[in-house]
């Protein structure tokens, strides 16, 4: 019990400082004007396909920019990089055999490679983790996820955390749902017990499923006075 | 930097204390007669499906035990509970909003729950995270992955720690490949550039594809004298 309360408070104490580096960020950020998505999934949920479909689509509506977070390798911002959009890739492997998020000071040594005042909406690709990303704010606005219906229905219960702080749920690769056991209705019974009325989008990046209807949510996140 | 060096500092002691305990419980499992697999994938690579099937395929043949590794739930102790084998369901989250991983201390819990003696073989079905559970030795004799295939090519190259450590990755969803655009000469060679020629079966929980061959590894894990 001992050497649990002590491991307690040294993580109260990482996340605290944390804390304070994402008020930072935050604050650099809002000087800015920049609005930042925190996007987080699974491995392999597809992310960085969205991604690809979202840069593509808004071309010229919206000034887009991406922080990519990796384990390691920039494989994500070389699938990325013939967007031309404002792109950084922050590796995660310096630390502990490789972090399993992104940090807030990760996300700070990204955004000064950053021309933040181009850019109108940040994406923040996280690390593919169900489970720490979600306790390390980093300066985000909002945090949306990416749910591959491949995962199953069960995965809301078994990582509350992450589905609970998502202000949005991208379920995706529906184009699978006719080869799949999976139980949509269920899932979303699931979801709705942890995070009641979360809002849900159905997206396919293969079909292009609900690509639309999450770009919009994107260009409303614009601060008002600059939709105008 | 210095916070950084403190961090590496603070997470290499916690490291150490977790292979001291690795160690015990390796000592333990020893006396017992107990070879432990750890079994690793991201969360929904369908590591409980296969252990449906595995377990059974093995009644009668190998006293199997499973050690369940999760957040929150007892979702796949009460899938696997059918199969009336020992089984011991550990959860994370009283640790941290839910640890990611489970570590020997944690592990050490749930051995002190399961009759050692009467199993022969102990599968720890890990927490869904491709980046920690590698990093923290339970105790185990061989680690095993399973790898979804809806997860893409690439994964191998973005968090090489966790398949550099597997000594079997089984290929599983084999089933959906004609549903996908995934390239598995490229995903094996990009298993092969971190961990060349690790020994991989393809399998697929739903079809029984990959099954047996899974099911004759796991019974030559058995030590020679017991198995004759």
């Amino acid at each position: 019990m001992h050497r649990a309360a002590v491991k307690k408070v040294i993580l109260e104490g990482v996340l605290d400082a944390n804390d304070a580096l994402a008020q930072a960020n935050r604050e650099e950020l809002d000087r800015a004007g920049t609005y930042v998505v925190n996007l987080m999934s699974s491995p392999g949920a597809g992310k960085t396909a969205l991604l690809e479909r979202t840069l593509e689509r808004l071309r010229g509506k919206l000034r887009l920019g991406v922080l990519e977070g990796d384990v390691q390798t920039t494989l994500d911002a070389d699938r990325l990089a013939r967007f031309h959009v404002p792109l950084v890739q922050v590796n995660t492997d310096p630390g502990f055999g490789g972090e399993c998020h992104l940090d807030a000071n990760m996300v700070r040594s990204g955004l000064s490679e950053l021309p933040l005042r181009d850019i109108d909406v940040l994406v923040i690709e996280n690390v593919g983790n169900l489970v720490c990303p979600a306790e390390f704010k980093v300066g985000e606005d909002v945090r949306a996820m990416v749910y591959s219906i491949t995962e199953g229905e069960e995965k809301p219960l078994k990582y509350p955390l992450m589905f609970r702080s998502a202000s949005l749920v991208l379920v995706n690769k529906m184009d699978l749902l006719e080869h799949l056991d999976f139980d949509i209705e269920q899932f979303l019974a699931n979801l709705d017990a942890v995070n009641p009325g979360v809002p849900r989008i159905l997206t396919s990046a293969r079909t292009g499923q609900g690509v639309e209807e999450w770009c919009s949510w994107l260009e409303q996140r614009l601060p008002a006075q600059r939709r105008a």
